[in-house]
């Protein structure tokens, strides 16, 4: 796998969708059926295991990568983090890309060594999300790594919680928001250690929240050779022409993130009384659907 | 264990000194006596596991605290997990209080199920470092937890490393600092969701750098209740001087933590030819002295 990443990525979506399906699996949202009637830990992983492999199978014939909620498996510490691994390998054989959710970060020698924990493995995620609150040093290992392995990496600069603003929305003295100022870090740090593959994107992307489209915009504006990681949709609120704020006019520059409205689809009053699986591959190729849509317009 | 975390932890620093080892093992830094001659990851994994057991024993009687780096731990994955948590396992029955510097962030839903992987269960940490980029939203699942089970969190708020301040010192229009409005949050937040214990300290708790002692001072009246935890001593620069910034005149508020100085101190030039376990435990002696000398001056 040493094919740039927002290549590959690019390829998959232009089959399917730029969309990308959050497995974040929480045991109280499981389908009843897959519920046990004890509270033991280890039960609960068994079944959120038996849950996380049938959902890849489903979603991988509709969406061309899944992005895997880290969170979620260390409820249940070094059992949890196994699974997550696990299901990284067993989504590759169903031909996902696979994005882990692991927002690390951290000064530089830490830093690098959560890169060598979570990229360019065997076991690892074609990307990765990072924190990078520790500015260019905390994010540069990842940098390196994500390089010399053919992954990724999406900086947090926008992200879609209503709080995020009281931070992110800092006004600067420049006239800048914070969020902005980030934004202006990861460009500049692309020219001394991004990636750029065929399509003209690299390696080095960003989180850019769907919830405040005009700030997408302004973000698709000053990172035109980041590819954008975009939560928000669905559950969280955003439309998919808010969603689409973040691509560019050709349709290219991001990936759309749905987790729970497509993954505890069974649990909406849409879905019913409907087969768990039939609810999820629904409401995955609705989802898949909507955002082409809105971005092809 | 329900006594309020800084209580627990001041009346552990009055014994001792308000410091804390970090534990943050690396293979290629380990004694040549513990090396193996293999690549192979998992004996690389066994070495580092006797090394951490011993080194908690040794620094067990100097200091009140040891502060696990848990990027470590996650390059070995699962097993390296795991390794994390007996680790704090044997650390508490040594008498340590156990710091998990696990810098985990994100929106509330998930920020929930970090906080339920790595605070109030048998294995968990006194207490775990956070990172607040997504703000309140963000910070106050660990918050809820962490006061439920006598434990505490902190929250970044200046890190130590030099690339830092491209980010964190960014000026705002309103003359602050961004750091200063983080600072601000912390302090706002902990009217609604802090516990203070007998000492006047809150359970909501903050990251504040040595390497910038005046920034230090100023947090210090900004966040009057908050007890940080102060990294940059020794290999990354920070004097005992430095250091002593972050505390009130009384002599508590603050532990300053230090990690390579101390854990690898056998690989100095200072302590060549001596047997490492004396070597570390001279490290942390003096470490400790040179600390409660500062701040007790």
């Amino acid at each position: 796998m040493t094919e740039h990443f927002i290549d590959r990525l690019l390829d998959a979506a232009d089959k399917t969708a730029p969309v990308c399906v959050g497995v974040d699996p929480l045991y109280d949202q499981l389908p009843a059926e897959l519920k046990t009637a004890t509270a033991l830990k280890d039960q609960h992983l068994a079944a959120i295991s038996t849950f996380c492999h049938q959902l890849l199978e489903i979603v991988a014939p509709i969406v061309p990568a899944v992005k895997l909620q880290i969170a979620c498996f260390e409820i249940y510490r070094d059992e949890g983090v196994k699974l997550y691994f696990n299901l990284i390998r067993h989504a590759r054989k169903l031909g996902l890309l696979v994005i882990g959710d692991v927002k690390r970060g951290d000064i530089g020698s830490t830093a690098a060594a959560y890169a060598a924990g979570h990229l360019g493995h065997d076991a690892a995620p074609d990307a990765v999300t990072v924190n990078g609150y520790f500015g260019a040093e905390g994010i540069e290992p990842f940098a390196k790594l994500a390089g010399a392995s053919g992954s990724g990496l999406f900086v947090l600069v926008r992200t879609s919680n209503p709080s995020a603003a009281a931070l992110q929305d800092f006004q600067g003295a420049d006239g800048k928001k914070f969020y902005e100022h980030v934004a202006e870090l990861v460009a500049a740090m692309d020219e001394s250690c991004g990636l750029v593959g065929s399509r003209g994107y690299s390696h080095l992307g960003a989180v850019v929240a769907a919830t405040y489209p005009a700030q997408a915009r302004r973000l698709r504006q000053i990172m035109p050779r980041q590819f954008f990681l975009v939560p928000g949709y669905g559950a969280q609120g955003a439309s998919a022409e808010d969603c689409a704020a973040a691509f560019k006019d050709d349709g290219t520059g991001a990936i759309v993130n749905a987790s729970r409205s497509v993954i505890f689809a069974y649990n909406s009053p849409a879905h019913a009384g409907r087969d768990w699986k039939k609810a999820v591959s629904t409401a995955a190729a609705n989802f898949a659907a909507d955002i082409a849509d809105a971005v092809r317009r």
